[in-house]
């Protein structure tokens, strides 16, 4: 018997956690229900303060994660971790999932934990993150931390769409390359050298400020965190560089902005998944399987054949 | 004086090489002189074998591709190579680009390399790495080698789309892990265990068999390749890999399925790509802010909104 998306919602405000549980796979779902359950849940959210958190893989951005959610319950402030899992086509799930995160705190009621999976339908992790985080903020989760892997289109773009980005990468030559290569130097409000024991810091932190310069002057002046999460060093740090960024963005008021964009760019989302629907449904069928075989052929080349499906659509 | 897209065309069929690199850069733009140049290639494509290689940054795919590269002209073959550079998203542009890449071929006329940038308008890489391999098949490069960074939604899947998938993991706890979480697993034709020389290699060799086994029968095994890219140990064995695993799609008629899944995939993503410029043109505008106003004061939710623009569209 699946539970009504109003109670659920309202099971979820008062912070009940297989509700919460319940609504993130609501609108990973989507359809009718998750629509119903956003639009309960829209009223309560924009309270949280989120967290991006990427990197490469094997930067160590879960333990990092895994001691920022301990600082943060140091002070007693509950937190909702998201953590995007890059999964296989066809498996179609996390294969690494909640079981072996941060084991320290799958006891603890005042954090809530939680994988998701990269793939599944077209624009799928785009449209479901953001709505996952509307779950954990309504149901009044002061700290929201998103984690994904720091290598790709989507992924970047996720990890971007934070109050606060921090991005991790480690000493070595080449890493700083790296993380510009992959678009991470102009979304990171934060940058984390971790491994920092290891040798080639300073080199990796003097190339990070280099290639910061490069990009040219912003406002906020992006600060360079040394840590070894492993032993917690540097967590201290961390935490406090990401507390100046948030009274930075609260004092501006550049938080209301950032946040505008981030619904505006939600909306786009949307509207482009509800066309991307379409266009599965226009993509199949004997008339279209007569144009691909036409394109095999080369009797037709590709955009003519596109062409012709966006042609027979209903007016 | 921008070139006529038929003369380009001409040219690049006698393999011309800069009319090579115009052309992509033309159908990279995309508009209708890409449509133009891409309806005249279009019949003389289907005769290049296309190979793609991808794994996580580091793992030593470039230096593969090249030593690769180095292979298949020692067998007389030319070769077209596109890489794709994740990109910066302020700078639009590669950032280690075909300069700082495979020097050993920059002056050899049988290797046309090109860096092709991740960023870009919506649907962009996905959209335009095929156009760009059909430039080189129809510029009678036998050989094309995609080289991606594998991990992300979209850079996995342009991996995949290739007659042959070259996976490169490195030895290490958990690379065989990483791999599968990024979905590399059931994509790759063919791994390889790169820098062979470091400890760890039989435990990798050993984890990939092992998830194979896991992911379940195929007709083709997929072989594991043991190389050391920097030394070129292994290379042969490689070439011998994806030779086999290009006549077993020959025998089989396997390839003519997988190219018709390709096209199909691809006539798919233009509808998609259509209909997303559609998204982009109906998100702007005083009645869009308006709309992203109210979500921001919590006075609609976002898929309300984004209805309110589907609904707004002119029929």
């Amino acid at each position: 018997m699946a539970a009504d998306p109003a109670e659920l919602v309202a099971r979820a405000i008062e912070g009940d956690r297989a509700a919460i549980a319940k609504l993130i796979s609501l609108v990973e779902t989507g359809g009718a229900p998750a629509r119903e359950a956003i639009a309960l849940l829209h009223p309560h959210t924009g309270r949280a303060w989120s967290l991006g958190i990427t990197g490469a893989p094997g930067s160590g951005k879960s333990t990092l994660t895994d001691k920022l959610v301990g600082r943060l319950r140091a002070e007693d402030l509950e937190v909702g971790v998201l953590a995007i899992d890059p999964t296989s086509p066809f498996s179609g799930g996390a294969i690494l999932g909640d079981r072996v995160r941060m084991q320290d705190h799958a006891t603890d009621p005042g954090v809530f934990i939680r994988s998701m999976a990269t793939r599944g339908h077209l624009g799928g992790l785009a449209v479901a993150t953001p709505q996952a985080a509307r779950v954990l903020d309504a149901a009044g989760k002061p700290w929201i931390i998103v984690e994904t892997v720091g290598v790709g289109q989507v992924e970047v773009e996720i990890a971007a769409q934070a109050d606060t980005t921090i991005v991790v990468v480690n000493p070595g030559w080449g890493d700083a390359v790296q993380a510009a290569k992959a678009g991470l130097l102009e979304i990171a409000d934060v940058f984390v050298v971790n491994k920092a024991d290891r040798p080639g810091v300073d080199d990796a932190v003097r190339d990070l400020a280099g290639m910061l310069e490069l990009a040219g002057e912003r406002d906020w002046r992006v600060p360079i965190v040394r840590t070894i999460a492993t032993t917690g060093d540097g967590i201290d740090d961390l935490w406090q560089a990401v507390r100046e960024h948030r009274a930075y963005l609260e004092r501006t008021g550049a938080v209301e902005q950032r946040r505008a964009s981030r619904l505006r760019d939600e909306v786009r989302s949307i509207v482009a998944e509800g066309l991307l629907v379409d266009a599965t449904a226009l993509c199949q069928g004997e008339a279209f399987d007569a144009l691909v075989e036409d394109v095999a052929q080369r009797r037709r080349d590709p955009y003519d054949a596109a062409d012709a499906v966006l042609a027979a659509r209903k007016p």
